[in-house]
């Protein structure tokens, strides 16, 4: 069945407009009568169907939600320092395939790239893109929260992100020798994950103890050294693997 | 320490010349005495040392072998159905970082891209010098091989690859839905995986077939649709995670 993403309520009657009307009329070619599942950014989850299509204005009427599954109660969150060029891009698309229920990128001493407010503002509205993108294309029920930039040390200030119940974080660290990450996700009973990835040059060793008395547990990622990028799909994919049966 | 690739067999002193020399001498600025770790194309492993560096060439003797580990006796082998230009190259690059110890293109009825023999080999030739390099980048101990691209069917027929003692067959199916990765990871005790994934328009129907017949088992990799080369990456990433603890 098609997936639709609004953004707003999913009240009884809701009005589609712009790119995601043309998407789902021209591209999906719906026609009135057709059922879809709509989805909010909260990850409710609607069976809806159309009743008119005008122009690139889609009219869709509530007939029942759905039950949102076991993966959806859960939710892995993406921790990225800033990488390179496209990789970033990368990384954001293939955390939404990978499950991610959000991305939070933040720069660390060894960040190269350095943004403005400006430049961040757009940067992030651009991964927000690419994260909806892939949303659309994976059939994802809920979107990627994509949020912006901080530095390292607002984000282990970040309580709500770090410190809500249930939450373990985990530090992905090239100088991690002994404990694997297979090792802690099966010993974390929760139901919400922060992952912690580095940037191309890794965390320094102050970062790294600033990181563990936040509440995080170190583990390696295995003997061979991985590209930063890699680091962040292996992570993501074990993870879900672990937890939710990938 | 250093690590280094050699092509030939590991006798007690050995010349090392070209690209990995000036690698070794110029870039990692290695000195006469030092200690360098030394595998062959076969995977055996040799502390060497440095007797000679002279222009680009140079010369080392063997100290000892040393023990493969575990990882390094078991393997696994990617199976991927070729992909649309730098897809594939990627997906080269990110098999050696997690670790597969072969890659063997194929092509199946939806492959898209289609190679002449003296482009295969050129392709072939350029595939493995990006696995050499990511070896290098990464510090394996044993290069990935690429194989030539062979069809799908000419695959199926290879028992040396196929019906090897101790080897399992992953089929990554986007029709499968009901078998996991995870249910067939955890069931399976083999000393070597292959893993067969698809290209973007995934397998027909007399494929997936044809590969059951040869004994594999079909697994799905969750209920999001990924796209071809995250597929093969999440499948290496947690068949590493659970076989060999990443």
């Amino acid at each position: 069945m098609r997936r639709l993403f609004y953004a707003g309520e999913l009240a009884e009657e809701i009005e589609i407009t712009g790119g995601d009307a043309h998407h789902l009329a021209r591209v999906m070619r719906a026609q009135v009568g057709d059922a879809v599942v709509v989805a909010d950014s909260d990850g409710r989850i609607a069976r809806m169907v159309i009743c008119s299509i005008v122009h690139d204005s889609v009219h869709l009427r509530r007939m029942e939600y759905l039950p949102q599954t076991e993966t959806e109660r859960t939710e892995v969150i993406l921790v990225q320092a800033l990488l390179k060029g496209e990789k970033m891009d990368f990384v954001v698309q293939k955390a939404v395939e990978l499950g991610a229920a959000a991305f939070c990128p933040i720069t660390t001493d060894h960040v190269v790239v350095r943004y403005d407010a400006k430049k961040a503002a757009a940067k992030t509205a651009r991964w927000q893109k690419i994260a909806d993108e892939a949303a659309k294309q994976c059939g994802r029920s809920a979107l990627m929260r994509v949020a912006q930039p901080a530095s390292l040390s607002a984000l282990l200030q970040d309580a709500a992100l770090l410190h809500a119940p249930d939450t373990a974080i985990i530090f992905c660290y090239e100088e991690e020798r002994t404990q694997s990450i297979r090792t802690v996700l099966r010993s974390v009973d929760a139901r919400r994950i922060v992952l912690i990835v580095g940037t191309e040059g890794g965390f320094s060793p102050t970062e790294a103890a600033a990181i563990r008395a936040a509440g995080a547990q170190s583990v390696s990622l295995g003997r061979l050294i991985l590209r930063a990028e890699t680091a962040a799909l292996a992570a993501l994919a074990v993870t879900q693997y672990e937890l939710f049966d990938i």
